[in-house]
């Protein structure tokens, strides 16, 4: 007997908070994205909400919003979006600034979204939009952000989980960018003190590792993993500093004893470059602004977050809410296309969060 | 009485190590650059290895050699390379490769230009090509490069000197880096760590100055400067390390006192693309990596070391001898054909070293 056909993928979205440019850019992506040929999308939150959002809008996509039930297969079009409405009582939600209703909507939806997604079961994924610290913390959510709170709705510690940047091949490529660029930090918030303090080989091992298995499952093939110097130069053979032999190399050479095609540690200053130019699939940075400096430079507008240690799939814009240009029709929606894309080709290959 | 009309700057080259991409970098920026209307130019280099580079090139530009005193004041013109030769007894240098021999011909290049250009006086710049610190060791020459050799020629300590990388804006513009960027550091060639603990509201405080000081000169009004924060999200207020309330923003205030426009301290992941977008003329940052890698990413090829803290005006290409690329015709002059304009920009101005 053949294996039942397998299921298409379902895509929830969310605005996150509705007072940022969340909603814009889920609408606009709606409208563009190519993924209804292959995928079922739907949106987690209010219709109201949506075709607020659609009428004011400077110029606006054609689209129709219609609600659909959670449990609902119906495909999705370009023209009609389908929203499962978190049924929140909600406050309406004044836009453009930190309010603690922005907030609780945005835990409503992600509440929605999370249990359709798991409802779905393998061909269900989450794709996130942006929301506010501080106006969860204002709803009395006491949590940091969506990956945290995914992490306790799953039943796991809040530091479960990690994330890789995403950059997306750039379609006509270009001089940087042209093959897709995915970067994991070994550390990230805390001062640089210590996190160089915390730089440990295991960490290091662990984080190339994860790297190394999202990237195989988005490419199709062994990825190519560079991991990054800590000091100028790669320390110039241990002139200035020591990090390269004693815990780097070691990490590098377990990688590579693990079968991952990994090299390193290289010059960071360069490494970013010989990289977009197509040398290396991913990255393994050491410390937030050393991954975070080249990727906002690469493509702050398409890059995109993809959660590793959950399970389940998802990925989430990498850019904020963006308060001072809600409404006035410049947000780019191109996170959140690529954001789309990519929980579509993870559901495709099977992959189950890492 | 009017005053003597001001002499044409007068712009010695030098092409580093005679192995590397120098020479070849030497003779294009020669024939192509706009300098020879508003500056003498002269390259210190025998004549026959420069004709020897012409000859060798795949696509080479159609252009003579002709060897002049280092007291000519001769106008020059794109079509005649003039040379004043080093003298160097000099056995053949072999092409591609470290070898004493190189270093040997980057130091007497080295010496006929400075010579040359301290007899100029106030009109005279020197430009400097690349060499590898290897080759000068092989030479036997105990300096780590350029910059430390003209300190000791100028009768100053190795430290006395340093450097702002200068990214000139592009001809037409484009998304990033159509405004010019120039970035100083505070700490370089040490370990991250040491280089954190080493950080310190003076440092900072004389970093900002030397490039304010720079900037006014070379872009005829007061600049922008910006202060990288050390710590990601600027330290989040506290929570990731406090270097910047204890050291940063100190260094800041005391900038604006002494009537800088300065401003910070930034995130260093959003900072460098805010810069490049013209939000900023220069930036401080805080470790050899802050600053290169966004740097290298934003134009790699155009980048300018200039000088600071010697009493000439020098300026020196960003990128290496690159002995991987010689003679293929690769070699990219972009980045000497700016370092030439430069240190004309300088001369014309009147600046002295800073």
């Amino acid at each position: 007997m053949d294996p039942a056909p397998p299921r298409r993928p379902l895509i929830c979205l969310t605005c996150g908070d509705p007072a940022g440019i969340g909603p814009e850019v889920v609408v606009s992506a709606w409208a563009s994205s190519p993924a209804h040929r292959r995928a079922s999308l739907r949106v987690c939150a209010a219709p109201r909400m949506l075709r607020a959002t659609l009428d004011s809008l400077p110029s606006s996509p054609r689209l129709a919003v219609r609600e659909v039930a959670p449990d609902s297969l119906e495909p999705s079009s370009p023209e009609t979006l389908l929203a499962i409405d978190p049924g929140s009582p909600g406050d309406p939600v004044p836009r453009g600034r930190i309010t603690a209703a922005g907030g609780q909507a945005a835990v409503a939806a992600l509440d929605s979204a999370f249990r359709t997604v798991m409802a779905a079961g393998g061909s269900g994924a989450l794709v996130t939009g942006p929301l506010h610290k501080e106006a969860l913390h204002a709803a009395g959510h006491d949590v940091p952000g969506h990956t945290e709170w995914l992490a306790r709705a799953c039943g796991l510690p809040d530091d479960a989980a990690s994330m890789m940047l995403w950059l997306p091949p750039l379609v006509g490529g270009g001089d940087l960018g042209g093959k897709g660029l995915g970067v994991v930090h070994v550390t990230l918030h805390e001062s640089l003190a210590t996190a160089i303090g915390r730089l440990s080989t295991g960490g290091i091992v662990a984080a190339g590792n994860r790297l190394a298995s999202l990237l195989a499952a988005l490419l199709g093939r062994p990825p190519r993993i560079a991991v990054a110097a800590l000091n100028p130069h790669g320390g110039e053979a241990g002139l200035f500093g020591d990090e390269e032999s004693r815990l780097i190399r070691p990490a590098v050479e377990q990688l590579q004893a693990a079968g991952v095609t990994a090299s390193g540690p290289f010059p960071a200053d360069t490494l970013f470059l010989r990289a977009a130019q197509g040398a290396f699939d991913g990255i393994v940075a050491l410390y937030h602004d050393q991954g975070h400096i080249p990727v906002k430079l690469l493509g702050m507008h398409r890059a995109v977050n993809i959660t590793l240690g959950l399970p389940l799939v998802r990925t989430s814009v990498a850019h904020g809410t963006a308060f001072d240009i809600v409404g006035l029709g410049r947000a780019d929606p191109s996170s959140m296309l690529a954001a789309i894309d990519a929980a579509v080709c993870l559901v495709e290959c099977g992959w189950r969060g890492g």
